[in-house]
C-alpha cells in the first residue's frame, strides 16, 4: 500500500536524524507533491505516523515531528517537574482552574465519597519545551488539605502536600487506557478534536493509608511512554 | 459539534444497556439516516467512539460494541489464560508461527544479543470469546529452553517454561505505548489497517535473574486496560 511506503520513508528520515524533534513538516500540499501522490493518500500516511506517535498535529499550525516521549514510571515518585528534569526536558505548568465544588459523579465514585460531598477541583496544563502535553484534573479531599486553594497551584501538588500538610504519597492505584481529546482538553493541548490520547487515572494514598486525591491525566499520546520494572507476585 | 452529540447518544445507549457487548451496529447508511445526518459526520462520531474504545470495527464486517476491556496488571502473573478466566472471559490461543531464526535488529537489541545470534520466534493470536484481541510475538533465548519448538505452543508459554525447564518469571520490565495495526497484524486481528493499538513490550527475567524472552504485544486498544497498584519508591 502506497501510504505505508510514504510513512516508512518519513520514519526513516526521522530515525536518520534528517528530520529533528519539534521540526515542522512542509504543508500537506507540498508533501503530496514531493511524494508524487494525492492529498488523500498523504493524509493516510500522516494518520499512521500520528497513530504511531512519530508526528503530532497542532490545530491550524500543521504537523510536527514528535520529540522522544517522556518515560513515566508509575512506581516512582510522581512529580512531573522532577520526572521531566531528570530526562533533560523543560517542564512548565499552567493553572487552568481551581475551586471548591460539589463532587461530580466521576469524582465521588473515584474518591469513594457520598453524594453532595465537597471536593477541591484543580485543572492544570503541563508543558514540555513549551508544547502542552497533558491536561490534568485533580479532585482532592478538602479535609486532608484545608486551605489548599490559598497556595500557588502551578507548583508541584506533591510538594505542597509535603511542605504544608505533612502528607506524602505512599501508594497509588493507576489505570492506563486510550481515549481521544475533545472540547476544552483538546483546545488546551492545541490538538485537533478527536486526536488520540493516553489516559492515566490515579488514586493516591498517603503514608497513613488515606486516599488523598485522584488525578485524571489526558496525555498527547505521543508524549508519554509508560515504563516500569516489576517483581511478579506469585 | 454535531458528531460529538451523536457520539454521546450512542455512549448513553451503551451505558444504559440498550446496546450490549459484541452487538453489531446497524450499517453506516442506516445510522446516518436514524441520526438524520451525513455519512461524513456519522463517520466522525464512529471514529471518536473507536478512539474511546467504545466500539471496534472488524474488516468488511462492520462496527461492534466493545466488551469490557481485559484488566491487565503487569505486576501479577502474566498468564493470558488465567487472567482471562479470572475475569470470566473465554480465552483461546492460535499459533501463527514458530521457528528458529537469526535475531532481527529489534530482537537482538531487546534481548541484548550479539549480531547473528539464534533466537526462537513464536507468533500467536489470542482471542477472547472468539474475537482476536492481541497479536503476540515472543523472541526467546534458545539456550534457556532447548527443544521448546517440540512442544505445543498454543499452550501457555509460562507453564511450558515451568513444567519442562524449571523456569519461572520473577521480574519483568515493561513498556506501554500506542501504535497502529498494520499488515499481517491487522489481518490477524480482523482490523482495518491503521486501527489504533496499544503496544505492550516486556522483557521477562527468571528466578536466577536471567533474561528469558521478550514479548511484543499488539492489542486492539479497546480490549485492554492496564491496571495496577504500586508502592512508591522514595
Amino acid at each position: 500500500m502506497q501510504y505505508v511506503k510514504i510513512k516508512d520513508v518519513i520514519v526513516e528520515q526521522i530515525e536518520s536524524g534528517l528530520l529533528s524533534a519539534r521540526q515542522k513538516l512542509p504543508s500537506e500540499r507540498k508533501l503530496a507533491e514531493s511524494f508524487d501522490t494525492t492529498r488523500v493518500t498523504l493524509r493516510e500516511a500522516l494518520s499512521l505516523l500520528e497513530a504511531e506517535g512519530k508526528i503530532y498535529r497542532e490545530d491550524r499550525r500543521g504537523w510536527f515531528i514528535s520529540p522522544a516521549p517522556l518515560r513515566y514510571d508509575p512506581t516512582r515518585t510522581l512529580n512531573f517537574n522532577n520526572m521531566a528534569l531528570q530526562q533533560n526536558r523543560i517542564p512548565r505548568t499552567e493553572l487552568a482552574l481551581s475551586k471548591n465544588v460539589m463532587a461530580t459523579k466521576q469524582a465521588s465514585e473515584l474518591l469513594d465519597l457520598p453524594p453532595f460531598s465537597d471536593v477541591i477541583q484543580v485543572e492544570r496544563v503541563r508543558y514540555l519545551e513549551d508544547r502542552p502535553v497533558v491536561y490534568v484534573i485533580n479532585y482532592i479531599r478538602p479535609e486532608i488539605v484545608p486551605n489548599l486553594l490559598d497556595h500557588d497551584l502551578s507548583q508541584s501538588l506533591t510538594e505542597l502536600y509535603k511542605e504544608h500538610f505533612g502528607i506524602e504519597y505512599l501508594e497509588t492505584r493507576y489505570r492506563v487506557s486510550t481515549t481521544s481529546l475533545l472540547g476544552q482538553t483538546a483546545t488546551a493541548l492545541r490538538a485537533t478534536s478527536g486526536s488520540p490520547a493516553m489516559m492515566v487515572e490515579r488514586l493516591n494514598y498517603d503514608q497513613h493509608g488515606n486516599l488523598v486525591d485522584c488525578d485524571i491525566e489526558c496525555w498527547r499520546h505521543d508524549a508519554i511512554c509508560i515504563e516500569s520494572f516489576a517483581k511478579l507476585e506469585r
